[in-house]
C-alpha cells in the first residue's frame, strides 16, 4: 500500500476527518463517517464500495491484527494516510484505539422492506444503546431499522463502533414516520413499554411480520408511538428493579421473537 | 443538612475520594466506594447503613431531582461535603454528573446461598458489562454473584453506576473459586460458550438451581470454567454476526431461564 504520511493539522484530509469524528450532524450532511478499529475494518469488507480512505496511526501496522486486516484491505485500492500519534488521536472517536480507521461513504437509505421484521427506535439517544440494539437485532435475524428524528444518528462513529460492523449487513429505512411505515408494510406494531400492556410471554403471535418500537432511555416511548401500537408489550421483571436498559429490553424482545419464530417453523415442518 | 464547604484540593476527604474514584484496587483495600448520581442515591436508601458521606457539587441542590433525594437522605445523619465545581469534577468517576455522590462502605461478602441461582463472571473486564449484567440478572430474579480474580471489581464506581443501584439488593459471594461454588451448592453449572455445546432453547431444565458462567469479552470462558460445565450452552444466532456482547448474551440466557422457571410454576399450579 502507498502511504501518505501526514504530520500537519492543517492538512485538509485531517480537517475533514476531525469534523466527521466530532459531529454526527456533519456525517449526515456529508454522507460520510468514520469506522474505527480492526473489527469494523474486517466487517466493512462486506461492503467494499463504501470505503473512501484508510487512516493509520504511525506504527500501528506493527500490531499483528492491524497488519493482517491491512492485507485484506489492500485490494480496495483507496488512498491510505498515516498520521502522527498526536493527529490520529485528534481525529479518533474513541480512546485507546488500536490505530486504524476507515473513512466511509454512508450508503443510501433503503426503501421499505416487505414481509420482514423492522426495528423502529423512538428517541433513543445514547449511541452505545443504538449500536448495541443494531448488533443484537441482526444477531436475532432482524436487519431493518428506522428511527424518529430525535434518535442518535445510525451512522455516527459511536453508533458504528457499538454495532461492531452489523451496519454493513443491515438496511436503514428512509422514512422517520412510524405511522407511514406501519401503514405501508402492514406489519403488526409492538411497542415495548415498561409501564404496562401485554406480557411478552403472553402475546399471540400471528404470521404478520413485526414492527418493533423501542423508546428513549428516560421517558420510554412517545405518545405518538403509542398511538400506532397494536399491542403495548412489557417484559415481566423483578419489581426490585425499576426497568431494564433499552438495549437489554430490546434484546430480550428480539430473542423471544426469534425463539417463537423458529419454534413455529419446527412445528410447521413436523405437521 | 449541615454542609461543610471545601475548596482546597489538599483537604483529606477530597484526597480520599479522589483515590477511591480512580482506583478499584483502593476501593477493594479500603472497603469503600463511590456511588454517583441521583439514581444510586435513591437506591442506596435500601441499604442506609452503607452511606458514609454525601458529596455535592456547589449549586447542584438547585436541581430538582437532587434536592428531592437530599430530603430523603437527610435522615441518614452523615457528614455532607460541598465541593467547588472543579474539585467535584476531579473526584467524580463520570463525566456530566448531575453533582451528587455518596461515599459508601462496601458490605461484607456473603456466604454461599443454597437453593438459588448464581451468576459467576469469568474474567469479564469491562465495568459497564459487569454492571449491566448485575442489573439484568436482578431484573430476571437472580441476586447472587461471584467472579474470578481477573474480573472487574463488583464494587468499583463504574460497575456500581452501570448496575443502577442493583448492588444494594444483591449478594456478592466471598469465594472466587468456581469449582468450590459448584461443589458446595450442588447447582447445575451452565457455561455460556458461543463456540458450541447445547442450544439454550434445547436444554432440559431440572429442579436444580443454576450456576451460570459468563466469560470475558474477547476470549470467552476460560478452560478452567469449561471443566466445571455440566453443559456448555450457546445462543443460536444469525451467522452474519460473530457473537453477542457478553452482557446481551447473559441477558438472553437469564430471561430464558426466567421464562422457563415461571412456565414450570404455572404448570405445577395447574396440575
Amino acid at each position: 500500500m502507498n502511504w501518505l504520511k501526514i504530520s500537519s493539522a492543517a492538512n485538509p484530509a485531517v480537517k475533514e476527518l476531525k469534523r466527521l469524528a466530532t459531529s454526527p450532524r456533519i456525517c449526515r450532511q456529508e454522507e460520510k463517517s468514520i469506522a474505527e478499529g480492526v473489527h469494523l475494518a474486517k466487517e466493512i469488507l462486506n461492503r467494499k464500495e463504501l470505503v473512501l480512505r484508510i487512516v493509520l496511526r504511525e506504527g500501528a501496522e506493527k500490531n499483528q491484527e492491524v497488519s493482517k486486516v491491512l492485507q485484506d484491505l489492500e485490494i480496495l485500492n483507496v488512498p491510505c494516510l498515516q498520521l502522527t500519534n498526536h493527529l490520529f488521536n485528534e481525529i479518533c472517536p474513541v480512546e485507546n484505539s488500536v490505530g486504524i480507521i476507515c473513512e466511509i461513504k454512508i450508503p443510501r437509505s433503503s426503501a421499505l422492506p416487505r414481509g420482514e421484521d423492522i426495528v423502529f427506535l423512538d428517541g433513543v439517544q445514547d449511541p452505545g444503546n443504538v449500536g448495541t440494539i443494531i448488533r443484537a437485532a441482526l444477531a436475532s435475524g432482524v436487519r431493518n431499522f428506522a428511527s424518529s428524528a430525535n434518535c442518535a444518528y445510525f451512522w455516527s462513529p459511536k453508533v458504528l463502533r457499538a454495532a461492531m460492523g452489523a451496519h454493513f449487513q443491515c438496511n436503514f429505512i428512509n422514512t422517520k414516520n412510524l405511522a407511514e411505515i406501519k401503514a405501508l408494510t402492514g406489519n403488526i406494531c409492538l411497542v415495548a413499554d415498561a409501564r404496562g400492556g401485554k406480557s411478552l410471554y403472553e402475546l399471540k403471535w400471528d404470521k404478520r411480520p413485526v414492527l418493533w418500537v423501542f423508546g428513549s432511555e428516560g421517558q420510554g416511548v412517545s405518545d405518538t408511538a403509542l398511538e400506532e401500537a397494536d399491542y403495548r408489550v412489557f417484559i415481566p421483571i423483578n419489581p426490585q428493579v425499576e426497568s431494564l436498559n433499552v438495549a437489554m429490553a430490546a434484546t430480550v424482545c428480539l430473542f423471544e421473537r426469534k425463539r417463537i419464530r423458529e419454534a413455529a417453523l419446527v412445528s410447521q415442518s413436523t405437521n
